[in-house]
């Protein structure tokens, strides 16, 4: 998938994400539209930019297919300003605003755009404060990841950090909890106690959690593996994870 | 990534190939024939798979062109397992030899075979006896759906079923509890009662459950919703549902 993160991120495809990106206020400089289209989510979008005074272009398909990111245009796309990145601290004080304990999530190393679009799809739903991923390894928020999201990183401030293990120790000052999934983690995800400030670490798709990042989380927990396989998605896992943290909060 | 299908290894083409695989026996999920085409074996072609209650679609011959793996299509492409089903019946009894409550997966329609593949990787992982899927709506076991469920496709009897509905009417015969996800549901996956004989039901990415298969289930149960975003990855959804039927069983 490298070769995606090497054009632009700064395009969003698909009907739902760029229904999304209207409807979240952020800045669109350009729509383009496919000649002839007449889908009812693209009239809704063309409505919409209308009210919002955003230009729209019709241009023929083959010409999308083109210009497109991935693989499902679906007849539309954007062009807008780069998603701006938040700090750490940021995240922190959107948490302590809202009078709510923080709820972080932490991407040591996803190289799948798709996870990572899933990641922040699950962690908004879940009402997470902020993701946070790694300047030098991890896939950035291009058009694949926005388009897994269905939108949702439109919605959810993301910080990205040269340090994951740097950044732990700031949580930690911050008397926030971190909790890692690993396989010979003491506890289950359904034994521990999720509840209080907390940030979950979810691994690289094959290498887990790095050395350095889990020497510096507070608790390590394990999914239940009860079949042959030994290991889930990094996306489903950190689910699991993070609506731990939700039944938690609901103390149900 | 349709292109990934392109490559598979799990397509059919050309007539006698395609009625050789009909007469052996071999499961065959969906045979694609060029409209308008009436060439003799073509037509023996048909004749079977009615006879077979193999699903037919007619398509232009320059998708078929695309779809192609090989140069000599003829007018014909067959869909095949990559490995065999099993039945509705042989789940249930694969619990009862262990001794265990069944533990199933329903997927209604679920349409895109990375989705269909992580499913069956979090089953397999959760120690679910079986996956069903349905005949005429979802994609079947692709070579993209084996390598997206991390090879459990291997270990995860899997059953085809020509009626969902209807299949969750035998389940409950066996007293077997059927859930699905739903936003209106009146619990959540965090309050219901996720104990005993069960199977969840995953729906549509789009469209969720159909109604017919809603009606009949004996509970609709919902995930917390609590961001901007109004649903979760169809696989993720699947995975909170089919960890608490893990949660109920460990008692914790």
């Amino acid at each position: 998938m490298g070769f995606e993160e090497n054009k632009a991120t700064d395009k969003i495809e698909g009907r739902n994400p760029v229904m999304e990106a209207l409807r979240s206020g952020r800045t669109i400089d350009k729509i383009l539209v496919q000649t002839g289209e007449k889908h009812g989510s693209i009239l809704k979008i063309l409505a919409l930019a209308k009210e919002k005074r955003i230009a729209v272009s019709y241009v023929e398909r083959a010409k999308l297919d083109k210009i497109a990111s991935g693989h499902a245009h679906q007849g539309v796309i954007a062009y807008v300003a780069a998603k701006e990145y938040v700090s750490v601290g940021e995240i922190i004080k959107i948490a302590r605003d809202r009078g709510e304990q923080p709820f972080i999530v932490i991407c040591d190393d996803i190289t799948d755009p798709h996870n990572l679009g899933s990641i922040i799809r699950s962690a908004n739903a879940a009402g997470v404060h902020g993701v946070i991923i790694s300047k030098h390894n991890s896939v950035g928020l291009s058009a694949t990841v926005a388009k897994t999201s269905a939108g949702a990183v439109e919605f959810t401030p993301v910080a990205k950090v040269s340090s994951i293990a740097q950044t732990i120790e700031q949580l930690k000052k911050e008397n926030v909890w971190v909790v890692g999934a690993d396989m010979d983690g003491e506890n289950t995800i359904h034994t521990h106690d999720f509840s209080g400030a907390v940030a979950i670490v979810i691994g690289n798709e094959g290498k887990g959690i790095s050395h350095l990042v889990k020497e510096r989380c507070d608790f390590m927990v394990r999914i239940p593996m009860l079949g042959k396989i030994s290991s889930l998605n990094a996306s489903v896992a950190g689910a699991l994870m993070i609506y731990e943290v939700v039944r938690a909060r609901q103390n149900k």
